[in-house]
């Protein structure tokens, strides 16, 4: 038999499941205080819905379940290989939301503020912070086309980051159509937009230079690349500018209230920044889109944003709706690295007891010490000494013995 | 695209995942109060390991993944069907703790008291009460070989169903030994035990004259089966009976102290009964096995025993382990048919807002009332009267307006 977990899957030792517990108890509490619901929905879906999703590179990553009996029969039989699966692993929770909410729509509220935390699956080359089985934390509005959506998801967002103790952290913004009016104006064709904003977003990496260089790669149009690398020669460019490049004042408006809004209720204690080349991978998005990252730590840890076209591929009719991930494998990632410490709770208490002791008296007796303690009953080792040097050290505080009343704290003897 | 969920799963609407929630928290909690620690494991297992695992009747209900890339095309060019799938997804929690134990021994306590709660998958037909993506919430003791982890796992299990809000239950517990032990002196041959013990389990259905028939059926031995009619004829069998029957006077007085405890330690809060026909399905089980029935439902709410030997086939040395498994879903399910309140927690408050009001201070205003409530901010319908009585019918007690500081308690209008 094989000892280890499957490639890129992880057994998580007590301690690392203690940090997911608490990280994902802060998150919930966070979300539900804010009257966030949380929903469920199976960790299989249709291949077919899957197939049709705009996942992007997710698509390739799908772990697909092989079909069953007779079907499956048939399906060899045919030859034909994309027959032989009828389902697939989850590659993340809005589609499978976007599903939920056309079936049970009737039975929602609206606006349906709703939390989803649960793992999904990518079948992607391994490696150091990427797996092939995660846990997501996502919160969604559905049924707000308002940029209230936006600007309340951000905050309850914020605030679970803060419960869960995260600080030096920045909030960045922008929306899509604001960077395509730009672009759009500067002279690059509509149907170029895509892959103008996809070499864009890598400004940060490769400069103003590298930006010319791929596009011209690209074959843009000359005097559109010349428009752009003049603009963002100019320096830090600002919500204003663009908006006006763009010539649709309504758009910036709506950005600037946003984060004028979050910026207000963020008391200081986080900063939120205008991105103008943000875009986020999905297809899926359609307007204003989110990242949160965090200082000292490259990528993001949470994002998300407005798609308001992909309910209504299941439903028939167009629901608005706002979403925002929190990247839970990268936010405990982060705390381990920072050896972040749980904050207290009920003290470990090691409850002793030897062979001669009347067991089910140990057990009345642990259940009084629960009142004060978290406590483990366990039967007391030959060497006592070695015994206690190893509670210590996995984290009791106190032991007790079943034979009389002393409380003995450890990490104090000599 | 397909809007319901694949048949035998199920989407859970915000009530149902709060119940959900709040069962799965009473029994962490009373898990955790006593020691036992969270872990968690791949939802995918090896395929090798899935069916080589004594798992019975689910070794046929696994669902397959499929390879991918070249190796999916070398098995598909290969025409063997068992070469199209490198993983599975489990059927339980007790093979993959094995594994998990196995790989992580060095850095677990002994004994090691744990904690899962988690998916599996069964590819059953569907039909009530059975489903093929479900929650099991599962502790095992692995590393005590005294009766003192089944009387630990049975009394903390027990104290799980009292925190729910469960009380009119019955642990029911046997020793498999005994039961073998006593048949084997009634002339059935070793080999035939498995088969006459399945026999013997449906009694309560069956009944004695169903029992002998079914026997003869299976061609057993006639003074085999008329030494074991006369005895079921004699009425209510007691420990003390059977163990006599058995010779092994230690098997008796071992599940004697097993009981005495438990019925010590209850209190009287729930029930405790021997039960000499119960077996339980799974092959793996060494010993003592027990089950918990509630009154006016037929089936288990919980079952478990002793495996003693299925760690060692991952670790190639006997590791001692006995495990208690709460039927999660059926815990839910009946729940939710007795109505089950869910105790008062703080009260659900929505805060309605106009579109002319200061969001940013909409949402100000509700960080304070959370201090209270739990608080949802919602847009203001031009219908305020309906909107008051649907808010009332989705439990919400109180309602707030952004533009005053009055309370307004709903299911109290005229």
């Amino acid at each position: 038999m094989k000892i280890n977990p499957l490639k890129g899957m992880k057994d998580y030792l007590p301690a690392e499941q203690k940090l997911r517990d608490y990280v994902q108890g802060c998150i919930l509490d966070t979300y539900r205080a804010s009257g966030f619901e949380r929903i469920s929905t199976p960790i299989l879906e249709d291949m077919e819905n899957l197939d049709k999703s705009e996942g992007g590179d997710n698509l390739n990553l799908i772990f697909k379940v092989l079909k069953r009996g007779d079907k499956l029969a048939s399906a060899l039989a045919s030859g034909d290989e994309k027959a032989l699966c009828d389902m697939g692993l989850r590659y993340d929770l809005t589609l499978p939301l976007s599903r939920y909410y056309a079936a049970n729509r009737d039975k929602l509220p609206t606006p349906f503020k709703v939390i989803q935390t649960d793992r999904v699956f990518r079948a992607e080359r391994p490696q150091k912070g990427r797996m092939r089985e995660f846990v997501q934390c996502d919160i969604d509005i559905l049924g707000d086309a308002s940029c209230n959506a936006e600007i309340e998801l951000i905050d309850v967002t914020a605030r679970a980051l803060l419960r869960i103790g995260f600080s030096d952290f920045t909030v960045r913004i922008n929306d899509r159509r604001l960077l395509r009016g730009m672009l759009s104006s500067m002279g690059f064709a509509d149907e170029a937009l895509d892959s103008v904003c996809i070499t864009f977003d890598k400004m940060d990496k490769i400069g103003v230079d590298g930006v010319q260089k791929e596009l011209e790669e690209k074959e843009m149009p000359a005097g559109a690349i010349q428009a752009l690398v003049e603009f963002l020669n100019q320096g830090e460019f600002s919500l204003d500018k663009v908006a006006s490049l763009c010539q649709d004042a309504a758009l910036g408006e709506n950005l600037r209230k946003v984060i004028q809004s979050i910026t207000t209720l963020s008391g200081g204690a986080y900063q939120i920044a205008y991105s103008p080349s943000l875009v986020r991978g999905q297809g899926y998005y359609t307007g204003i889109v989110f990242e949160i990252t965090c200082a000292g730590f490259s990528g993001a840890v949470a994002g998300g944003g407005r798609y308001d076209n992909m309910i209504g591929k299941f439903l028939g009719q167009q629901v608005p709706a706002v979403g925002f991930s929190i990247g839970f494998e990268r936010i405990c990632g982060i705390l381990a690295e920072q050896n972040f410490a749980i904050p207290a709770e009920k003290g470990k208490l090691a409850l002793l007891y030897r062979s001669e002791d009347n067991f089910t008296q140990v057990l009345e007796k642990a259940a009084q010490l629960r009142q004060s303690y978290t406590v483990t009953v366990l039967p007391q080792a030959k060497k006592l000494g070695k015994q206690l040097g190893n509670l210590e050290q996995q984290g009791f505080g106190t032991v007790a013995f079943a034979d009389n009343d002393e409380l003995k704290p450890l990490g104090e003897r000599q």
